[in-house]
């Protein structure tokens, strides 16, 4: 039974950048040698989120867009704002509701996901930025 | 210290059918003999969803669905839809929002859970679907 | 490799307090003596949440209470009303969005956080609170 902390990071677009990872992860698992346990991939930052969606251009582009503009618009005067004249009171509350990091079961070396199932990073503040994205395996 | 990966199937009714999983999670932390750790909850796939609730009808039956068509109705005409000829757009984006795992501490070969919090699947597809659903739990 | 299950309790407000519970995790985890691992971080009820955020006045006294009054307001008349004579409907929708857990890597006997990120607890029930928080600790 071991643990392996490794990282990678990205360049994410502002405003809603949805970034398929899956590809990395899984590497970042296989370089571990842990066969079977959990992977936790986390960013760290309170403008960032990590779940899962089935990665085609509809949903990534438009659809999930749409719907967080919908629930929680950049545009609104947020109380955020007032406190540090930051602009990002969205990308905030967008975090706080996906959460920044989601848990896989790993078996054989990697993640088990659905076969449309992938892992996602979503950059949800409004300028660009370098994101440091862990993944936390832990297992025999 | 020890990690042992452990599954069930469940039939799953379309359009937010949500199944109390509970007893079978607990059970399932029973047979891999862990005492003290930590149990993941997965669901594999893009369109079904895990998380908790108090188990009663009022919940599970009526306020859970009619919160998750107000934010993401069914009918709308999602560009997933377009991609595919698909129409579970909305069934992606409510799996999105809610996440695909849950993870909980194991104290005495038992999730920790409040005297009123059930462990909950839900299924937000368009269709029936038979669903794995993975415990993973590690511990001593 | 070990695990630690630890826990501590605290005092909510009704009607969406958020506390700050960052300095109390990490005490946990230096108490564990582990020193690189993950923590899930885990309130029992189905009427609290975990999450993160920048905590600062304008967004956890302000902008979180707005936008979840906004997509579930506690006045509503849910169906969960009904079935015990309750009033805490809408407390229960919020902890079944937000979710009752987060897991975090641990590095160095701290969890791995942003600079402005702060572990939070969501005080979703119509009554005052106290509530155990789980910190379970999984590493070497």
């Amino acid at each position: 039974m071991t643990v392996d902390i490794r990282s990678f990071t990205l360049r994410a677009d502002p405003y809603c950048d949805v970034i398929n990872i899956t590809d990395e992860v899984q590497s970042q698992i296989k370089k571990s040698e842990i066969k079977n346990g959990l992977v936790n991939v986390h960013v760290s930052g309170s403008t960032g989120a990590i779940s899962t969606t089935e990665y085609e251009p509809g949903l990534v582009k438009t659809d999930i867009e749409t719907f967080l503009e919908k629930i929680i618009p950049y545009k609104e005067d947020y109380a955020h704002h007032k406190t540090w004249g930051d602009h990002n009171g969205a990308g905030h509350l967008r975090s706080f509701l996906l959460g920044t990091s989601e848990t896989f079961p790993v078996q054989n070396g990697k993640a088990i996901l659905g076969t449309w199932q992938q892992i996602i990073y979503i950059e949800n503040d409004e300028k660009s930025r370098t994101r440091t994205i862990y993944c936390t395996i832990i297992g025999e």
